[in-house]
Protein backbone atom coordinates (compact mmCIF):
# COMPACT_ATOMS: atom_id res chain seq x y z
CA UNK A 1 0.00 0.00 0.00
CA UNK A 2 1.46 3.37 -1.19
CA UNK A 3 2.00 5.42 2.07
CA UNK A 4 -1.24 8.81 1.89
CA UNK A 5 0.07 12.22 2.33
CA UNK A 6 -2.37 15.31 3.18
CA UNK A 7 -1.68 18.17 0.74
CA UNK A 8 -3.96 21.45 1.30
CA UNK A 9 -6.89 19.88 1.64
CA UNK A 10 -6.99 16.34 -0.46
CA UNK A 11 -5.51 13.03 0.64
CA UNK A 12 -2.71 11.85 -1.93
CA UNK A 13 -0.51 8.26 -2.72
CA UNK A 14 3.08 10.00 -1.47
CA UNK A 15 4.08 9.64 -4.93
CA UNK A 16 1.89 11.95 -6.53
CA UNK A 17 2.28 15.25 -8.44
CA UNK A 18 1.17 17.64 -5.38
CA UNK A 19 2.94 20.75 -5.00
CA UNK A 20 3.20 23.76 -7.80
CA UNK A 21 6.48 24.51 -9.01
CA UNK A 22 6.31 28.32 -7.46
CA UNK A 23 5.56 26.86 -3.58
CA UNK A 24 8.00 28.77 -1.63
CA UNK A 25 9.25 25.82 -0.11
CA UNK A 26 10.79 24.52 -3.23
CA UNK A 27 11.94 27.51 -4.55
CA UNK A 28 13.54 29.44 -1.33
CA UNK A 29 12.82 26.86 1.47
CA UNK A 30 10.63 29.79 3.14
CA UNK A 31 8.71 27.17 4.83
CA UNK A 32 9.01 25.45 8.74
CA UNK A 33 8.15 21.61 9.66
CA UNK A 34 7.93 19.74 13.20
CA UNK A 35 8.24 15.78 13.30
CA UNK A 36 6.11 14.17 15.97
CA UNK A 37 6.54 10.55 17.74
CA UNK A 38 3.35 8.31 17.83
CA UNK A 39 3.49 5.51 19.97
CA UNK A 40 0.71 2.91 20.13
CA UNK A 41 -1.64 5.03 18.15
CA UNK A 42 -0.44 8.02 20.81
CA UNK A 43 1.03 11.56 19.28
CA UNK A 44 3.78 12.19 21.84
CA UNK A 45 3.98 16.02 23.55
CA UNK A 46 1.93 17.06 20.92
CA UNK A 47 1.12 20.78 22.65
CA UNK A 48 4.89 21.32 22.74
CA UNK A 49 5.37 20.45 19.12
CA UNK A 50 2.18 22.54 17.75
CA UNK A 51 3.47 25.77 20.06
CA UNK A 52 6.77 25.40 18.48
CA UNK A 53 5.35 25.19 15.39
CA UNK A 54 3.62 28.45 15.43
CA UNK A 55 6.87 29.86 16.99
CA UNK A 56 8.82 28.84 14.09
CA UNK A 57 5.87 30.34 11.68
CA UNK A 58 5.82 33.58 14.07
CA UNK A 59 9.34 33.50 13.42
CA UNK A 60 8.97 33.98 9.36
CA UNK A 61 5.71 35.55 9.30
CA UNK A 62 3.66 32.81 8.51
CA UNK A 63 0.13 32.95 9.59
CA UNK A 64 -1.05 29.22 10.52
CA UNK A 65 -3.46 27.56 7.21
CA UNK A 66 -5.78 26.30 9.99
CA UNK A 67 -6.53 26.76 14.16
CA UNK A 68 -4.47 24.00 16.15
CA UNK A 69 -6.97 21.83 16.65
CA UNK A 70 -7.98 21.77 12.57
CA UNK A 71 -4.47 20.97 12.22
CA UNK A 72 -4.20 18.13 14.91
CA UNK A 73 -7.29 16.69 13.49
CA UNK A 74 -5.43 16.42 9.98
CA UNK A 75 -2.63 14.65 11.46
CA UNK A 76 -4.75 11.96 12.80
CA UNK A 77 -6.83 11.78 10.05
CA UNK A 78 -3.13 11.59 7.83
CA UNK A 79 -2.06 9.17 10.33
CA UNK A 80 -5.17 7.23 10.24
CA UNK A 81 -4.85 6.34 6.64
CA UNK A 82 -1.80 5.43 6.90
CA UNK A 83 -2.48 2.50 9.26
CA UNK A 84 0.24 2.79 11.30
CA UNK A 85 0.22 2.55 15.41
CA UNK A 86 3.66 3.84 15.70
CA UNK A 87 4.97 6.59 13.72
CA UNK A 88 6.57 9.61 12.69
CA UNK A 89 4.32 12.32 11.73
CA UNK A 90 5.63 14.84 9.66
CA UNK A 91 4.55 18.63 8.91
CA UNK A 92 5.28 21.02 6.94
CA UNK A 93 4.04 24.98 6.23
CA UNK A 94 5.09 26.90 3.24
CA UNK A 95 4.21 30.24 2.83
CA UNK A 96 2.29 29.46 -0.26
CA UNK A 97 2.27 29.20 -3.80
CA UNK A 98 3.22 33.02 -5.56
CA UNK A 99 5.78 33.51 -8.89
CA UNK A 100 9.11 33.67 -7.90
CA UNK A 101 10.45 36.45 -6.10
CA UNK A 102 12.16 37.30 -2.67
CA UNK A 103 9.73 39.35 -1.25
CA UNK A 104 7.32 38.06 0.68
CA UNK A 105 3.95 37.38 -1.62
CA UNK A 106 0.63 39.43 -0.94
CA UNK A 107 -2.78 37.11 -0.59
CA UNK A 108 -1.17 33.93 -0.79
CA UNK A 109 -2.07 30.88 1.60
CA UNK A 110 0.38 28.69 3.21
CA UNK A 111 0.64 25.81 1.98
CA UNK A 112 -0.02 22.33 4.62
CA UNK A 113 1.60 18.65 3.96
CA UNK A 114 1.55 15.76 6.47
CA UNK A 115 3.14 13.10 5.84
CA UNK A 116 3.67 9.61 7.73
CA UNK A 117 6.37 7.24 8.16
CA UNK A 118 7.07 4.42 10.28
CA UNK A 119 8.83 5.07 13.33
CA UNK A 120 12.36 4.43 12.68
CA UNK A 121 13.54 4.34 16.56
CA UNK A 122 17.13 3.34 17.95
CA UNK A 123 17.54 0.02 17.71
CA UNK A 124 18.44 -2.34 21.03
CA UNK A 125 22.22 -2.33 20.23
CA UNK A 126 22.22 1.59 19.91
CA UNK A 127 21.61 1.92 22.85
CA UNK A 128 23.27 -0.65 24.81
CA UNK A 129 26.30 0.05 23.31
CA UNK A 130 25.94 3.87 22.25
CA UNK A 131 26.63 5.33 18.72
CA UNK A 132 29.89 7.17 17.19
CA UNK A 133 29.63 10.86 16.43
CA UNK A 134 32.46 13.21 14.51
CA UNK A 135 32.45 17.16 14.97
CA UNK A 136 32.22 19.48 12.07
CA UNK A 137 32.10 23.25 11.89
CA UNK A 138 28.80 24.21 11.92
CA UNK A 139 28.19 25.91 8.61
CA UNK A 140 24.81 26.68 8.85
CA UNK A 141 22.37 29.88 9.14
CA UNK A 142 22.19 32.35 12.28
CA UNK A 143 18.59 31.29 13.38
CA UNK A 144 18.53 27.72 13.52
CA UNK A 145 16.37 28.32 16.98
CA UNK A 146 13.74 28.56 13.80
CA UNK A 147 12.49 24.93 12.80
CA UNK A 148 13.20 25.64 8.50
CA UNK A 149 13.24 23.35 6.10
CA UNK A 150 16.48 25.34 5.12
CA UNK A 151 18.53 22.11 5.56
CA UNK A 152 20.76 21.79 3.54
CA UNK A 153 24.06 22.40 5.68
CA UNK A 154 22.44 19.69 7.82
CA UNK A 155 22.05 17.30 5.23
CA UNK A 156 26.04 17.87 4.35
CA UNK A 157 26.73 17.14 7.97
CA UNK A 158 25.15 14.89 8.45
CA UNK A 159 26.39 13.15 4.89
CA UNK A 160 29.68 13.18 5.76
CA UNK A 161 29.31 11.68 9.55
CA UNK A 162 27.82 8.58 7.84
CA UNK A 163 30.72 8.33 5.39
CA UNK A 164 32.57 8.33 8.65
CA UNK A 165 30.61 5.45 10.04
CA UNK A 166 29.13 7.63 12.72
CA UNK A 167 25.25 8.34 13.38
CA UNK A 168 25.67 11.86 14.34
CA UNK A 169 28.05 14.84 13.88
CA UNK A 170 28.39 17.73 16.43
CA UNK A 171 28.65 20.68 14.98
CA UNK A 172 30.74 23.53 16.51
CA UNK A 173 30.86 27.31 16.22
CA UNK A 174 34.10 29.61 15.11
CA UNK A 175 34.93 29.43 19.46
CA UNK A 176 34.62 25.96 18.78
CA UNK A 177 31.86 25.32 21.07
CA UNK A 178 29.13 22.88 20.09
CA UNK A 179 26.10 24.04 18.81
CA UNK A 180 24.59 20.83 18.42
CA UNK A 181 23.87 17.49 16.22
CA UNK A 182 22.74 17.80 12.29
CA UNK A 183 19.63 16.84 13.37
CA UNK A 184 19.27 16.13 17.42
CA UNK A 185 21.12 18.14 20.71
CA UNK A 186 23.81 17.92 22.24
CA UNK A 187 24.79 17.11 26.08
CA UNK A 188 27.66 15.94 28.37
CA UNK A 189 27.88 15.00 31.59
CA UNK A 190 31.36 16.49 33.38
CA UNK A 191 33.16 14.78 36.01
CA UNK A 192 31.27 15.94 38.80
CA UNK A 193 27.84 14.56 37.55
CA UNK A 194 26.55 17.64 36.10
CA UNK A 195 24.62 17.54 33.27
CA UNK A 196 25.28 20.60 30.61
CA UNK A 197 24.18 21.50 27.28
CA UNK A 198 23.93 24.75 25.36
CA UNK A 199 21.34 27.35 26.41
CA UNK A 200 18.23 28.48 24.00
CA UNK A 201 19.43 30.95 21.33
CA UNK A 202 19.90 31.67 17.73
CA UNK A 203 22.33 28.99 17.21
CA UNK A 204 20.43 25.82 18.34
CA UNK A 205 17.04 24.44 18.21
CA UNK A 206 14.86 24.03 21.47
CA UNK A 207 13.70 20.26 20.81
CA UNK A 208 11.35 19.11 22.40
CA UNK A 209 13.28 15.88 24.10
CA UNK A 210 15.45 18.70 25.21
CA UNK A 211 13.15 20.16 26.89
CA UNK A 212 11.44 17.29 28.38
CA UNK A 213 14.79 15.84 29.54
CA UNK A 214 15.42 19.03 30.96
CA UNK A 215 12.53 18.82 33.20
CA UNK A 216 13.37 14.73 33.90
CA UNK A 217 16.91 15.70 34.69
CA UNK A 218 15.10 18.43 38.11
CA UNK A 219 13.11 15.81 39.00
CA UNK A 220 15.72 13.12 39.14
CA UNK A 221 17.69 15.62 41.60
CA UNK A 222 20.48 16.09 39.21
CA UNK A 223 22.16 19.38 38.60
CA UNK A 224 21.55 20.74 35.57
CA UNK A 225 24.06 23.47 33.72
CA UNK A 226 22.76 25.58 30.59
CA UNK A 227 26.08 26.86 28.86
CA UNK A 228 27.84 26.20 25.67
CA UNK A 229 30.76 23.43 26.08
CA UNK A 230 34.08 23.02 23.91
CA UNK A 231 34.49 19.88 21.63
CA UNK A 232 37.54 19.15 24.02
CA UNK A 233 35.18 19.19 27.02
CA UNK A 234 32.76 16.44 25.31
CA UNK A 235 35.99 14.31 24.46
CA UNK A 236 36.99 14.62 28.36
CA UNK A 237 33.79 13.68 29.73
CA UNK A 238 32.42 11.85 31.83
CA UNK A 239 29.14 10.74 29.33
CA UNK A 240 27.83 12.21 26.27
CA UNK A 241 24.51 11.56 24.62
CA UNK A 242 22.13 13.55 21.74
CA UNK A 243 18.06 13.75 21.96
CA UNK A 244 16.19 13.89 19.16
CA UNK A 245 12.28 13.29 18.50
CA UNK A 246 13.30 10.06 17.07
CA UNK A 247 16.46 9.24 18.49
CA UNK A 248 15.01 9.75 21.78
CA UNK A 249 18.30 9.85 24.43
CA UNK A 250 20.89 8.16 22.40
CA UNK A 251 24.32 7.39 24.19
CA UNK A 252 27.19 8.38 22.64
CA UNK A 253 30.82 6.52 23.38
CA UNK A 254 32.52 7.74 20.89
CA UNK A 255 33.79 11.25 19.67
CA UNK A 256 36.15 12.02 16.60
CA UNK A 257 37.04 8.29 16.93
CA UNK A 258 38.12 8.27 20.64
CA UNK A 259 35.79 7.16 23.17
CA UNK A 260 33.99 8.88 25.84
CA UNK A 261 35.02 7.78 28.77
CA UNK A 262 35.18 3.99 28.89
CA UNK A 263 33.41 3.68 25.70
CA UNK A 264 29.91 2.32 27.30
CA UNK A 265 26.96 4.73 27.80
CA UNK A 266 26.68 6.25 30.97
CA UNK A 267 24.70 5.68 34.07
CA UNK A 268 23.28 9.21 33.96
CA UNK A 269 22.36 9.05 30.23
CA UNK A 270 20.94 5.68 30.81
CA UNK A 271 19.05 7.28 33.69
CA UNK A 272 17.84 9.67 31.88
CA UNK A 273 16.46 7.12 29.19
CA UNK A 274 14.77 5.17 31.50
CA UNK A 275 12.67 8.28 32.52
CA UNK A 276 12.33 9.42 29.54
CA UNK A 277 10.77 6.25 28.22
CA UNK A 278 9.14 6.54 31.27
CA UNK A 279 7.46 9.80 30.37
CA UNK A 280 6.35 8.46 26.94
CA UNK A 281 4.27 5.35 28.89
CA UNK A 282 7.20 3.83 26.35
CA UNK A 283 7.49 0.07 27.15
CA UNK A 284 11.42 -1.54 27.26
CA UNK B 1 -2.89 31.99 -20.64
CA UNK B 2 -1.34 30.31 -17.79
CA UNK B 3 2.86 29.99 -17.89
CA UNK B 4 4.04 26.10 -18.63
CA UNK B 5 6.42 24.60 -16.61
CA UNK B 6 8.79 21.82 -17.32
CA UNK B 7 9.00 19.29 -14.90
CA UNK B 8 10.56 15.68 -15.18
CA UNK B 9 9.43 15.65 -18.79
CA UNK B 10 6.38 16.75 -18.69
CA UNK B 11 4.94 20.56 -19.83
CA UNK B 12 2.07 21.34 -17.11
CA UNK B 13 0.03 24.82 -16.22
CA UNK B 14 2.59 26.49 -13.48
CA UNK B 15 -0.22 26.06 -10.87
CA UNK B 16 -0.82 22.53 -11.27
CA UNK B 17 0.19 20.35 -8.89
CA UNK B 18 3.38 19.14 -10.05
CA UNK B 19 6.38 17.75 -7.04
CA UNK B 20 5.73 14.97 -4.73
CA UNK B 21 5.60 15.67 -1.45
CA UNK B 22 9.01 14.04 -0.56
CA UNK B 23 11.05 15.90 -3.14
CA UNK B 24 13.83 16.56 -1.33
CA UNK B 25 13.92 20.42 -3.08
CA UNK B 26 10.75 20.86 -0.93
CA UNK B 27 11.96 19.15 2.48
CA UNK B 28 15.86 19.78 2.87
CA UNK B 29 16.03 22.74 -0.05
CA UNK B 30 18.43 19.95 -1.33
CA UNK B 31 18.80 21.12 -4.56
CA UNK B 32 20.23 24.32 -6.70
CA UNK B 33 18.96 27.02 -9.46
CA UNK B 34 20.09 29.15 -11.84
CA UNK B 35 18.29 32.40 -13.73
CA UNK B 36 18.97 32.86 -17.34
CA UNK B 37 17.80 35.90 -18.90
CA UNK B 38 16.62 35.66 -22.31
CA UNK B 39 16.60 38.83 -24.36
CA UNK B 40 14.87 38.87 -27.77
CA UNK B 41 14.55 35.54 -27.60
CA UNK B 42 18.81 34.73 -27.42
CA UNK B 43 19.40 33.37 -24.06
CA UNK B 44 22.69 35.64 -22.52
CA UNK B 45 25.79 33.86 -20.88
CA UNK B 46 24.26 30.63 -21.11
CA UNK B 47 27.24 28.69 -21.01
CA UNK B 48 28.62 30.46 -17.95
CA UNK B 49 25.51 29.64 -16.00
CA UNK B 50 25.13 26.13 -17.41
CA UNK B 51 28.86 25.92 -15.53
CA UNK B 52 27.94 26.92 -12.94
CA UNK B 53 25.09 25.01 -12.52
CA UNK B 54 26.93 21.74 -13.18
CA UNK B 55 29.65 23.15 -10.26
CA UNK B 56 26.69 23.79 -8.11
CA UNK B 57 25.92 20.17 -8.51
CA UNK B 58 28.93 18.90 -8.54
CA UNK B 59 29.45 20.39 -4.52
CA UNK B 60 26.34 18.99 -3.63
CA UNK B 61 26.99 15.16 -5.47
CA UNK B 62 23.86 16.06 -7.63
CA UNK B 63 24.72 14.53 -11.38
CA UNK B 64 23.43 16.11 -13.91
CA UNK B 65 19.90 15.22 -14.44
CA UNK B 66 20.32 15.10 -18.27
CA UNK B 67 23.59 15.92 -20.71
CA UNK B 68 23.79 20.19 -21.00
CA UNK B 69 22.80 19.94 -24.62
CA UNK B 70 19.33 18.58 -23.95
CA UNK B 71 19.25 20.73 -20.87
CA UNK B 72 19.54 24.14 -23.07
CA UNK B 73 16.93 22.34 -25.37
CA UNK B 74 14.53 22.09 -22.73
CA UNK B 75 15.21 25.30 -21.67
CA UNK B 76 14.33 26.39 -25.25
CA UNK B 77 11.44 24.54 -25.45
CA UNK B 78 9.85 25.88 -22.16
CA UNK B 79 10.59 29.46 -23.12
CA UNK B 80 8.91 28.94 -26.79
CA UNK B 81 5.56 27.34 -24.71
CA UNK B 82 5.38 30.24 -22.84
CA UNK B 83 5.51 32.41 -25.65
CA UNK B 84 7.76 35.04 -24.37
CA UNK B 85 11.09 36.50 -26.17
CA UNK B 86 12.33 38.69 -23.19
CA UNK B 87 12.16 36.63 -20.39
CA UNK B 88 14.06 34.91 -16.88
CA UNK B 89 14.18 31.23 -17.63
CA UNK B 90 14.52 29.61 -13.66
CA UNK B 91 15.72 26.23 -13.97
CA UNK B 92 15.88 24.04 -10.51
CA UNK B 93 17.48 20.44 -9.71
CA UNK B 94 16.65 18.76 -6.84
CA UNK B 95 18.29 15.53 -5.41
CA UNK B 96 15.21 13.66 -6.01
CA UNK B 97 12.26 12.13 -4.56
CA UNK B 98 12.72 9.75 -1.58
CA UNK B 99 11.33 8.77 2.01
CA UNK B 100 12.51 11.73 4.19
CA UNK B 101 15.82 11.15 5.89
CA UNK B 102 18.90 13.37 5.65
CA UNK B 103 20.97 10.71 4.74
CA UNK B 104 21.91 10.97 0.11
CA UNK B 105 19.44 8.62 -0.74
CA UNK B 106 20.74 5.62 -3.00
CA UNK B 107 18.88 4.99 -6.37
CA UNK B 108 17.16 8.54 -7.41
CA UNK B 109 17.20 10.44 -9.86
CA UNK B 110 17.73 14.09 -9.79
CA UNK B 111 14.19 16.41 -10.65
CA UNK B 112 14.24 19.35 -12.85
CA UNK B 113 11.79 21.76 -13.06
CA UNK B 114 11.95 24.72 -15.50
CA UNK B 115 9.92 27.90 -15.25
CA UNK B 116 9.94 31.34 -17.26
CA UNK B 117 8.58 34.66 -16.64
CA UNK B 118 8.54 37.97 -18.39
CA UNK B 119 11.70 39.95 -16.93
CA UNK B 120 11.61 42.15 -14.57
CA UNK B 121 14.59 44.18 -15.76
CA UNK B 122 15.52 47.69 -13.59
CA UNK B 123 13.21 50.69 -14.85
CA UNK B 124 14.70 53.78 -16.75
CA UNK B 125 14.41 55.68 -13.46
CA UNK B 126 16.18 53.37 -11.31
CA UNK B 127 19.12 53.36 -13.92
CA UNK B 128 18.95 57.00 -13.64
CA UNK B 129 18.89 58.00 -10.02
CA UNK B 130 19.70 54.46 -8.74
CA UNK B 131 18.49 52.60 -5.88
CA UNK B 132 18.76 52.89 -2.23
CA UNK B 133 20.50 49.99 -0.26
CA UNK B 134 20.53 48.89 4.02
CA UNK B 135 23.24 47.11 5.21
CA UNK B 136 22.04 44.00 7.54
CA UNK B 137 24.48 40.92 9.35
CA UNK B 138 24.78 38.53 6.98
CA UNK B 139 22.91 35.30 8.44
CA UNK B 140 23.22 32.93 5.78
CA UNK B 141 24.97 29.50 5.65
CA UNK B 142 28.98 29.67 5.23
CA UNK B 143 28.64 27.81 1.39
CA UNK B 144 27.28 30.76 -0.48
CA UNK B 145 29.13 30.24 -3.42
CA UNK B 146 26.90 27.22 -3.87
CA UNK B 147 23.60 28.29 -5.73
CA UNK B 148 21.73 26.71 -3.41
CA UNK B 149 17.67 26.91 -3.05
CA UNK B 150 18.59 27.77 0.60
CA UNK B 151 17.39 30.74 0.74
CA UNK B 152 15.43 31.89 3.66
CA UNK B 153 18.02 33.82 5.00
CA UNK B 154 17.98 35.86 1.65
CA UNK B 155 14.32 36.21 1.64
CA UNK B 156 14.46 37.57 5.27
CA UNK B 157 16.81 40.22 4.15
CA UNK B 158 15.21 41.22 0.78
CA UNK B 159 12.31 42.05 2.52
CA UNK B 160 13.68 44.11 5.51
CA UNK B 161 15.03 46.06 2.75
CA UNK B 162 11.67 46.32 1.34
CA UNK B 163 10.69 47.63 4.61
CA UNK B 164 12.98 49.77 4.62
CA UNK B 165 12.20 51.14 1.39
CA UNK B 166 15.23 49.78 0.00
CA UNK B 167 15.64 47.82 -3.46
CA UNK B 168 18.54 46.00 -2.18
CA UNK B 169 19.85 44.82 1.22
CA UNK B 170 23.98 44.80 1.46
CA UNK B 171 25.30 42.15 3.70
CA UNK B 172 28.10 42.17 6.19
CA UNK B 173 30.15 39.46 7.46
CA UNK B 174 31.15 39.07 11.92
CA UNK B 175 34.26 41.68 10.87
CA UNK B 176 32.05 44.44 9.06
CA UNK B 177 32.72 43.27 5.26
CA UNK B 178 30.52 43.28 2.87
CA UNK B 179 29.88 39.68 1.71
CA UNK B 180 27.38 40.31 -1.28
CA UNK B 181 23.78 41.70 -1.74
CA UNK B 182 20.83 39.32 -0.71
CA UNK B 183 20.60 38.39 -4.43
CA UNK B 184 23.05 40.35 -6.16
CA UNK B 185 26.96 41.18 -6.09
CA UNK B 186 28.29 44.64 -4.18
CA UNK B 187 30.89 46.86 -6.06
CA UNK B 188 32.37 50.51 -5.15
CA UNK B 189 34.97 52.42 -6.80
CA UNK B 190 36.82 54.54 -4.96
CA UNK B 191 38.56 57.83 -4.26
CA UNK B 192 41.12 56.57 -6.70
CA UNK B 193 38.79 55.34 -9.18
CA UNK B 194 39.39 51.41 -8.16
CA UNK B 195 36.70 49.17 -8.70
CA UNK B 196 36.39 46.85 -5.94
CA UNK B 197 34.86 44.34 -5.07
CA UNK B 198 34.79 41.18 -2.92
CA UNK B 199 36.75 37.93 -3.71
CA UNK B 200 35.62 34.40 -5.01
CA UNK B 201 35.22 32.61 -2.04
CA UNK B 202 32.51 30.14 0.03
CA UNK B 203 31.05 33.78 1.55
CA UNK B 204 30.05 35.20 -2.00
CA UNK B 205 27.83 33.58 -4.79
CA UNK B 206 30.02 34.31 -8.25
CA UNK B 207 27.74 36.14 -10.15
CA UNK B 208 28.01 35.41 -13.47
CA UNK B 209 27.22 39.28 -14.20
CA UNK B 210 30.05 39.70 -11.67
CA UNK B 211 32.64 37.43 -13.76
CA UNK B 212 31.42 39.71 -17.18
CA UNK B 213 31.77 42.67 -15.64
CA UNK B 214 35.69 41.68 -14.22
CA UNK B 215 36.19 41.06 -17.87
CA UNK B 216 34.43 44.69 -19.27
CA UNK B 217 36.05 46.77 -16.39
CA UNK B 218 39.80 45.13 -18.05
CA UNK B 219 38.83 46.08 -21.26
CA UNK B 220 38.07 49.45 -20.06
CA UNK B 221 41.72 49.76 -18.41
CA UNK B 222 40.25 50.25 -15.14
CA UNK B 223 41.95 49.04 -12.12
CA UNK B 224 40.49 46.49 -10.30
CA UNK B 225 41.06 45.12 -6.93
CA UNK B 226 39.34 42.27 -5.40
CA UNK B 227 39.29 42.26 -1.95
CA UNK B 228 36.89 42.62 0.79
CA UNK B 229 35.62 46.63 1.65
CA UNK B 230 33.80 47.50 4.73
CA UNK B 231 30.41 49.15 5.32
CA UNK B 232 32.03 52.16 6.29
CA UNK B 233 34.23 52.02 3.00
CA UNK B 234 30.66 51.63 1.38
CA UNK B 235 29.95 54.34 2.22
CA UNK B 236 32.71 56.75 2.01
CA UNK B 237 33.26 55.43 -1.65
CA UNK B 238 32.97 57.53 -4.66
CA UNK B 239 30.65 55.36 -6.43
CA UNK B 240 28.37 51.88 -5.51
CA UNK B 241 26.71 49.86 -7.70
CA UNK B 242 25.52 46.56 -7.84
CA UNK B 243 25.23 43.26 -10.40
CA UNK B 244 22.98 40.90 -11.27
CA UNK B 245 21.28 38.63 -13.83
CA UNK B 246 17.88 40.46 -13.32
CA UNK B 247 19.31 43.45 -12.41
CA UNK B 248 22.15 44.02 -15.20
CA UNK B 249 24.35 47.28 -13.10
CA UNK B 250 22.56 49.04 -10.51
CA UNK B 251 23.81 52.53 -9.48
CA UNK B 252 23.13 52.25 -6.04
CA UNK B 253 23.16 55.99 -4.76
CA UNK B 254 22.16 55.60 -0.71
CA UNK B 255 23.43 53.22 2.16
CA UNK B 256 21.74 53.72 4.92
CA UNK B 257 20.03 56.29 3.93
CA UNK B 258 23.49 58.41 3.46
CA UNK B 259 23.93 59.55 -0.50
CA UNK B 260 26.67 57.56 -1.80
CA UNK B 261 29.51 60.44 -3.03
CA UNK B 262 26.99 63.26 -4.29
CA UNK B 263 23.81 60.61 -4.71
CA UNK B 264 23.59 59.88 -8.22
CA UNK B 265 25.15 57.44 -10.22
CA UNK B 266 28.62 57.68 -11.12
CA UNK B 267 30.60 57.61 -14.33
CA UNK B 268 32.07 54.52 -13.84
CA UNK B 269 29.25 53.20 -13.62
CA UNK B 270 27.63 54.25 -16.25
CA UNK B 271 30.16 53.12 -18.00
CA UNK B 272 30.61 49.69 -17.45
CA UNK B 273 26.63 49.43 -17.61
CA UNK B 274 26.59 50.70 -21.29
CA UNK B 275 29.20 48.08 -21.67
CA UNK B 276 26.96 45.58 -20.35
CA UNK B 277 24.35 46.71 -22.37
CA UNK B 278 26.58 46.32 -25.27
CA UNK B 279 27.81 42.87 -24.43
CA UNK B 280 24.09 41.97 -24.22
CA UNK B 281 23.24 43.23 -27.54
CA UNK B 282 20.71 44.99 -25.67
CA UNK B 283 19.42 48.45 -27.22
CA UNK B 284 19.35 51.39 -24.62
Amino acid sequence: MSRIAYVNGRYLPIGAPAVPVEDRGLQFADGIYEVVKVLNGRFCDLDRHLARLERSLAALSIPMPMSRAALAAVMRETLRRNALSTAIVYVQINRGVAPRNHLFPEDVEPSLVVTVRRASLPKPRELAEGVRVITLPDQRWKRCDVKSVSLLANVLAKQKGAEAGCREVWLYDADGLVTEGSSSNAWIVDRDGRLITRPLGPEILGGITRSVILELAQTAGLEVVERPFSVEEAKAAREAFLTSTSSLVLPVTSIDGQPVANGVPGSITLELLARYRNHLQMPE
